[in-house]
């Protein structure tokens, strides 16, 4: 494209701020808050300190707890009138020594790019070396029954359904073999289960994830292999039987004490009245953890910081929040939602990003039946103001460490970022700081600040 | 973010299919649209061919005229009634060796990462040696006048305005110093000019493009260098005088035989009204032209391919076009629109895919006076199709080599990618396959389809 001038200049069609409860001064206001985030280097900065620095930080881990100082020094130079650091009891788990995943074919042998599952046990010291067995989902297990997998290793390989337009659907629809998969292969008698990696990317990139033992079953190990190593499998166990050799050192289970890192600043009218703002801290072990879930900490931090740049004095007290533990485990949110609930205190509001640091799509709302209908209602008034921002509001979930908070019937929302290539980096040693587009995670902050304006000036009503 | 099971699932709030002349069988066959294009890498296979073995490719260069075979030769598989190429004459530039822009402060001597801009003239052999001055605007020139221009090498350095939410609208606010600066520089004797190269990152990146010279100014070289080096040439111009030396080899304008390809299906009802899909096949000579515009060209490509896949049998004539010389002279766009002109040939509808391969956020309209209003009546009745997603019809330019075909009152479209990196790769080493995201790419494809079956079966009444 050469064109040299304003051909881009595009005329809404749609009537702008035809709604009469938001002024032309609120839509001055958001580019306000527009211009002061989109002319800082700040998220990005600490983005890159969080990723690139201190990297990886699942729960309990040492740089869990440096995210933990970084994100706390953080919050003592943007002003508020208090920042601590709230006590949470993690599980640790630690990945061990590098995974070794062999495949033995007549002759050859051929090592897989894996890892091994969250919360998996290791291997025992010899390793375990069988038979694979292929399926495509946990009922086919269940139809394999004992007699096709007993004694072998389950590998699960219904890949992500490409033709879901949300990247999100197609993980839904696809993940429960992460999850559940090791448990399903121990109940017939299976030695552990591999699984497909969760990503519409066809590469050599494992990725993690958490899985959950069911508890009346034996506990086998999980792991994960790349989706060319899963054709792969797949490709040869259709010419003749494939063995297996993994062998992975996985400890689970201490229990350590770590932190949500919290922000506040009283507000002037509504003090009683929370809004929050928040991502999570925790990331997994592999890769910076830039996207999931760094953006969203940037993103809440970058609140902040643009509401002191515009000068803007909140009418609710205003809390950013750093929540621990929501890979694998979610002590940070349950913790955090008990505490406030002991304390009385009410959250109008609860705002979370953890759908990465890609360009803001939209803002999917929740809350509680009684008067989630009413809360939606009301916002709802404010759409004409994102539409020039490219966001929408629709209706939906909201965010997994802010979920506990839904009893106290204040509105949730999630801050949702295109989905079209989270997947790639989701889990993986790949989610860095290259991956992430400084202009795009700063327009996140900008919509995450405007909705924090508009609740705050003119809350639920 | 860990949670396992549909928690993206998502309500929209607005009635899908609230107008009556759409119909559900509409929203199943746009699905099925989107079903074909997002399970074949055909597209992106095309790409990876075009951007990383053919490469850049200046119209009229050896990669030119084989981006040309090899687009006719994947046209000649994709079941058209006819395919030809259509010549058309364009003028030739070669940037010569490798540009040597060096700074010489004090004692010191530094190297600027520089390309000289499509157009430019060649230095003499022995260069050029001059001091610096920088302005920030061709106004800034015309104040300084003889005095402060004449002899010396004029710095462009007026940034993109990172506050544009639509980064093209940023790079129309700016680009006037790298289409003009030349010969605004000329113009009071200046010797060359040097421009901070259009992109919002801040990097080590120059940036090719267009300069235009005026008739009757003296030509003289014009050159792009990184904003990273802008930044750091600024700066030393705050402390000291400058002197630059600058060494380009470029041999601008003899003329050249070649072609737009295209292919056409003729239709089954109205085969005299032309529905028209293209991007341009030209790029510049850096880089592999991967988003500019090897995308809009396989998008084009890929409607053929996906109306095949899923039997469609158009109406109306589809053509295929993929035009040459976009991005410096638009020889292609006009001779097309000049033929068509004397073959009495109507265009019914023209859509240009120009801006990426990246996630499709809107369809931009445009027409003739005329008659445009209505058109945009009659296709804004098919924007709750679109909604689920996340594309936006709005009224704006369309693409620049459909423009000619405008005074034929048909209708014109431009498909809108999100623009946020655009200017990161544009014009630049980096547009390289890399870049695109094979998703993203396809949605593309899959939107301009589902426009182009709307079309065909409503017409634009």
């Amino acid at each position: 494209m050469a064109k040299y001038f304003l051909i881009f200049l595009v005329v809404f069609t749609s009537p702008i701020l035809a709604q009469s409860t938001v002024s032309d001064d609120d839509a001055l206001y958001i580019k306000d808050i527009h211009n002061a985030t989109l002319t800082s280097n700040q998220a990005f900065d600490w983005l890159y300190h969080l990723s690139e620095n201190i990297g990886g930080r699942l729960a309990g881990s040492v740089a869990a707890e440096s995210a933990v100082e970084y994100t706390k020094s953080i919050m003592d130079t943007l002003g508020f009138t208090k920042v601590w650091k709230q006590p949470c009891e993690v599980v640790r788990w630690n990945r061990g020594e590098k995974e070794q995943v062999t495949v033995h074919i007549g002759k050859t042998f051929h090592e897989l790019n894996a890892l091994a599952l969250g919360n998996s046990i290791g291997t025992s010291e010899n390793g375990i070396y069988a038979d694979v067995v292929e399926v495509k989902s946990l009922e086919e297990v269940d139809k394999l029954g004992r007699e096709g997998v007993e004694g072998k290793i389950v590998f699960y390989n219904r890949p992500m359904d490409p033709t879901k337009i949300r990247t999100f659907n197609a993980y839904g629809g696809a993940v429960d073999q992460r999850v559940y998969g090791a448990s399903k292969a121990a109940e017939y008698g299976g030695l552990a289960s591999i699984v497909r990696s969760m990503t519409l990317a066809q590469d050599d990139v494992p990725h993690t994830g958490t899985l959950v033992y069911k508890e009346d079953q034996p506990k086998v190990p999980g792991l994960a292999i790349s989706t060319n190593d899963a054709n792969f499998l797949s490709a040869q166990l259709k010419e003749q039987p494939v063995k297996m050799y993994i062998k992975t050192s996985c400890t689970p289970g201490d229990t350590a004490q770590s932190y949500n890192v919290i922000g506040e600043i009283k507000g002037s009218e509504h003090p009683e009245k929370i809004i929050l703002v928040g991502g999570h801290l925790d990331s997994w072990d592999v890769g910076g953890g830039a996207h999931d879930d760094g953006s969203g900490c940037v993103h809440a931090l970058q609140v902040i910081q643009t509401l002191n740049e515009i000068g803007y004095r909140p009418r609710h007290t205003i809390r950013c929040v750093m929540f621990m533990n929501e890979e694998n485990g979610l002590a940070g949110g349950r913790t955090y939602a008990e505490v406030a609930n002991e304390k009385n205190e009410f959250h109008l509001a609860a705002i979370e990003s953890d759908s990465g640091g890609f360009v803001p799509r939209s803002f999917s709302f929740d809350g509680h039946a009684e008067n989630f209908n009413d809360f939606y209602a009301a916002v709802s008034k404010w759409t004409p103001l994102f539409e020039s921002y490219g966001i929408l509001f629709e209706t939906g979930g909201s965010g997994a460490d802010i979920g506990p908070l839904k009893n106290q019937k204040g509105l949730l929302a999630g801050l949702r970022t295109d989905s079209q290539k989270y997947f790639d980096y989701h889990h993986t040693d790949k989610d860095r700081i290259e991956a992430v587009n400084k202009r795009e995670l700063q327009l996140g902050a900008a919509a995450m600040t405007s909705l924090v304006y508009l609740i705050d000036k003119y809350g639920l009503e």
